[in-house]
């Protein structure tokens, strides 16, 4: 990070009544989707005054530049190939900073209490006498949604949103997505690329709608961020075609199509400029 | 906004890859939950370039505070008393200000794509020619869960979230959150204080576990934020105690639990100093 940047910041940051860490305990803090944009005031602040941080494997770089030169930093996320680190021994890790009376981030992609295990580090470090914050963040659902300009709830068709992991999937549970779908309740599957097949074959079985759409949502919230629309009768095939590597996100429910709309509207107005003069 | 704050923060802004906001377009912008920490600095930066600002009712005058002095400003929500103006009202401004060649900031509480109609908007102004940008903001449910120390979802507890408005329930829906609710699932119910008598009397009579707890968390992310911990019987009684002004959120699912050890244990720690000697 350029120093005059680094300057500024700390100037603004120190300005404001923003979260503090205390020495011996931990900030479990979401870092958002993708790059610095989705980044909260709060995550920066923590970031830019920690000593030192356990990351995992969906922290951008970008992020992971704003830390304090001084700062010990542990990667315990699943990289290039190698496994990611046990959960015991990140609570471990996390445990044994704070005791030596660091400030300790504990910085994760998203949001610390969807999906990320926070509950499971803030309990463990509790029940060994340190203390813990959370720090919510942009999980990948809103992210995504936003950067492909897809509405997770629109009036008239979809009323609710389940967050849900494509991992873990059973008979029954699915029965209940399909049922949610049938209410317009839109489903969002973290990391189901790998699940869609059995995702789509149990949720056809239950007796879903083939032609509901859905779009899976590759490198979400990144300058590579690629959308694979599909159906739940095609969605199968599709995730075999995608080639991305890392966490892909599924969408589904009828408000991709409002989302394929908007999309299509824009694009027509990148391509043929304003079709209303610009006044005034 | 002091000179000095003002002045360090565009200078790091202005050296960061964040996004821009063309004149004649809208950025459908999501303030994040509560006050300044939930807010990203994507959101911070179209904020502080905006020309104009159509704003509702849950975005905190802190945030306000960093909008441009030469800011059009239109309060569009709900206040003191006053009707919030219709979302026709609110579109119709939207497009006027962008056919003024303005870069027009739409700024909501929480995220726009959850609940916020941002989806309604984009289309209607793609649909006369005017472009938009949805920047996603920390919705409702996860600052809440954050600033409350409750997750989400917990391993062994709860596989996935869902957000519903508290609004237009019907016998119907209520039958598949009971169901949401024995699978292990968290549903968090926003707005939903005023409908509380009538959620819990739905979710008994379709056979939910009286005994499953909840909790009411008021003035979320703000200083004044309070919980009220009850249980699916006890809520209809407990929404009525609740003085507080304002939306009020509503967790339910044995994630609450969770949530109650954790504050438990911190606020031993609070009370009796660590419990282990810090090394080092």
């Amino acid at each position: 990070m350029p120093t005059n940047m680094h300057t500024s910041l700390q100037a603004f940051l120190q300005n404001s009544a923003l979260p503090t860490l205390d020495a011996g305990s931990v900030a479990l803090v979401g870092a958002g989707c993708g790059s610095l944009g989705n980044l909260t005031l709060a995550a920066l602040t923590l970031i830019a005054n920690c000593d030192a941080v356990v990351f995992d494997a969906l922290v951008d770089n970008e992020i992971l530049a704003l830390l304090p030169e001084t700062c010990e930093r542990y990667d315990m996320g699943k990289r290039g190939g190698n496994p990611s680190a046990s959960q015991d021994a990140i609570n471990h890790k996390l445990l044994e900073l704070a005791q030596c009376g660091l400030k300790v981030l504990r910085l994760k992609g998203g949001d610390p209490s969807v999906f990320g295990r926070g509950g499971e580090e803030a309990l463990f470090l509790a029940r060994h006498g340190v203390k813990s914050q959370f720090v919510a963040g942009v999980t990948a659902a809103l992210g995504c949604a936003a950067s492909a300009a897809i509405p997770l709830t629109h009036r008239g068709v979809s009323r609710s949103v389940t967050l849900v992991t494509g991992h873990q999937q059973d008979g029954d549970t699915t029965h209940h997505w399909r049922t949610l779908l049938s209410l317009g309740s839109t489903l969002v599957f973290y990391m189901g690329k790998d699940q869609a097949p059995k995702i789509a074959a149990s949720l056809l079985l239950s007796g879903a709608n083939p032609d509901l759409p859905m779009v899976f949502i590759s490198a979400g919230c990144r300058e590579a961020q690629q959308l694979h629309p599909a159906t739940i009768a095609t969605m199968a095939l599709t995730a075999k075609l995608i080639q991305t590597q890392g966490p892909t996100l599924m969408i589904l429910g009828e408000v991709v199509a409002v989302g394929s709309e908007l999309q299509q509207l824009l694009a027509e107005i990148d391509n043929g400029g304003l079709r209303h003069a610009v006044a005034g």
